[in-house]
């Protein structure tokens, strides 16, 4: 195919968004305005409604021609065939899992996009130099099992597949299910071994809605998406004694919800001050009762940063500040205005998680880049200036993109969301906004396919 | 009984230990020490062990010659005929229900002294003028169905019966469970109404565990206890919007939890400045995960002062700076070296529970005081100063005791705990501390039935 070739391919929005929104009946969340559509999502990993969706995948896929498999995490691979199919295939993916109160984009739209690019690969008899393809992995969102982007973390042979297998469950509270019973109750345990090595891949494309407010803030639709930020997740445990409130002094508690609450805000200062992120999304405290100090208090802290050094910079000024507080000593002037304790609570760090910073290809950021300068018009370019259009990008969340970076060549494509929101039942991109990603998606692969052909490249660079 | 003969009777110190640990065999908790009796315990209002509790007092009363009568609440009343019973009795009384990590001894002390007080009574052949009793009240701690106090609220007329009936047990979470429902099923919806009028009482004693570090501190043996300091409980809601912690900068945050962490240390900060006290006990959140930012936090906020009036202005200062502190602009410093964001949160106040300051009965305090001089020794005794055996006090926390003097006159007896240590498993008092207070709950109430009849009262004075 010529460029012009290239350029001309263009996804059908309408298709596109039928398919996000028929997809979407499956685990259908809160509903957030009037429209038939306008409802978030709650469908968790390996779930009913998940099946639903991974059996529309296997079928979709089917009928559009491509040979699927499903490894023993769950992740479907759809590969089309090409013209050399003794090479791996060059693959787009996300994945359909998602939060609890969720949204209708967040990797969503990175597998219908895909699907779509199969569509129109199709339509237009288009014959690849090697196979194309397109994977949903499992579990990315870690929110029903705690551990984001489990699947492909096994497949990048980052995450031992035990340890995978025996996730547990954590929605609902009391669930008793595991990764591995609940794929072998849906019917996805597949017999291919989860690996790099089983189920190779030349690259790896994603598009993704920004979950950030950058993009629209500066009316660009697209970004190119260079890394991904370094970060980590502890989960932080306060402990101090159950006292009564009407009884107990404040000179006499060690009050684990009110040391939890002082190190909560300083994580944000420290935070503020490194030019970094702090945040908290889970706390749960004991014993929990409105006339009871609570004695035990456990939170989850995300630290993230462009560069390790930063996140690992903040991590070491929380740990010294958090020590600080639970003994009652200042720090970032909390303290003043307290009434100081003759009791202290203590503090323990457990490291949960730790995702270095990514950088991605720099062939597979360039075929991006390409491909939306065609979509979006040309213009001056230069360093990171590539037009009004986009925008050159570093991820603020992690993606399955991280783990197949590892194996693999990648990259990924961002488009706007309104007012930056995700992980939350209204996150939105506009029908325009949805397929112009879609078309850089597609742009990108077989972008990438032709210079594996011209260059002669068998299994990557 | 001369005042000689009342200052001999004793309680058994071996048979109340006893009482009190085979009735903590029914719902035992958390285990803090290695002797058999050092375990906490878990044994919720209504609940399968809180039945083997009562049919305890309903045998052990019966048994010592009471007539016991059980009302719509499930309020036990065990009544020992005096000389004239035409004549409401003198009561002595707690409860048996405890917090899901409680003591041994917090209500359960007050109502096995009781009990022993009953046995100390027949032991030595003594008829009192009116009528003895001892009431086991429903649900005072409000754990498993969220309002304290509340068969003794319901008795006094200041809570609705139905409203009581249709609580709903929060504990464990999604019990369907209400106070009907399970007074039905562990067969203690009594036939008699829940009324003043129709379990009429004389006086109220109560015998309890400090649960506050004062006594032991002092080394006091004895708290003659003058009232019940106000306090308030509130549900706050704060309300801002998930999003992405890795994809979403500070500046476009509004973080429900970040917010609530700053009231809840603003509410310390302020209940400091006015001699209040200002406690969060229960906090939940939506949605719970470690990489959504929380747009929906909720926390329980007690407030106590000794004067309804601190009470009042502690909560609308805490008003006041919470709604600041939403809107995101500055209070008590807090906000120093934060990063200012663009989104605000909401804050909405509902008030679930006032309890105004409670002021005792001069006659029930003489009585108890009298009690305890004559257990402790005399010494100089002028205003507040009552000799070094003891101390007026204030109680921090609500008892049965604030709703029964508001239909009778009352008064209660405070004995010191280990280090101040209440609702929670390592909850202690001596041996030897718990025969002081029983002693002189014994006292009491014999004192004071003899001041009936000295005085020719019927109901009261």
């Amino acid at each position: 195919m010529s460029q012009k070739d290239i350029a001309g391919l263009k996804v059908d929005k309408d298709r596109l968004m039928k398919d996000i929104h028929t997809t979407c009946e499956w685990g259908k969340g809160e509903r957030w305005g009037d429209a038939e559509t306008e409802t978030g999502m709650s469908r968790l990993s390996l779930s009913d409604t998940d099946k639903q969706a991974r059996d529309w995948f296997h079928e979709t896929t089917t009928a559009l021609g491509c040979k699927v498999h499903v490894d023993a995490m769950g992740n479907q691979f759809a590969v089309r065939p090409g013209l050399n199919n003794d090479a791996p295939p060059t693959y787009a993916g996300s994945h359909l899992d998602t939060q609890p109160t969720g949204g209708r984009y967040d990797g969503i739209l990175g597998v219908t996009a895909a699907v779509e690019m199969l569509r129109v690969l199709n339509d237009n008899w288009v014959e690849t130099s090697y196979p194309t393809a397109v994977v949903n992995w499992t579990n990315e969102e870690g929110a029903r099992f705690p551990k984001s982007m489990t699947a492909s973390g096994v497949w990048s042979g980052d995450i031992p597949l035990e340890d995978a297998h025996n996730l547990k469950s954590v929605i609902p509270a009391n669930d008793t299910a595991t990764m591995r019973s609940e794929l072998e109750r849906i019917g996805y345990l597949g017999d291919v071994p989860c690996s790099w090595e089983a189920s190779p891949m030349a690259a790896h494309f994603e598009l993704h809605i920004e979950q950030g407010p950058i993009l629209e803030a500066e009316n660009r639709r697209i970004g190119v998406v260079q890394g991904v930020q370094s970060y980590k997740w502890f989960t932080v445990t306060v402990r101090g004694r159950d006292s009564h409130t009407g009884a107990t002094s404040f000179q006499h508690r060690a009050d684990a919800l009110l040391t939890a609450s002082k190190m909560i805000l300083a994580s944000h200062k420290i935070a503020s001050k490194h030019g970094a992120l702090a945040s908290t999304g889970i706390l749960n405290l004991k014993p929990g009762s409105t006339n009871t100090v609570p004695g035990f208090v456990q939170f989850s802290l995300d630290i993230r940063a462009p560069q390790d050094d930063t996140v690992n910079t903040t991590e070491a000024a929380c740990k010294s500040a958090f020590s600080a507080l639970a003994a009652g000593e200042d720090v970032l002037n909390i303290q003043a205005g307290c009434t100081p304790s003759s009791r202290q609570c203590t503090v323990d760090w457990h490291t949960d998680f730790v995702s270095p910073a990514t950088h991605f290809h720099d062939d597979c950021i360039a075929s991006v880049q390409a491909a939306a300068q065609d979509l979006c018009g040309s213009g001056e370019v230069s360093g990171r200036d590539i037009g009004s259009w986009g925008k050159l990008m570093t991820s603020g969340a992690g993606h399955d993109s991280v783990y197949a970076n590892k194996r693999c060549p990648a990259s990924m494509i961002f488009v706007p969301c309104r007012d930056g929101v995700s992980h939350n039942p209204s996150e939105y991109s506009s029908p325009e906004q949805c397929a112009d990603g879609a078309n850089v998606l597609l742009g990108a692969v077989v972008r990438y396919d032709k210079l594996r052909g011209e260059r002669g490249w068998e299994s990557g660079p």
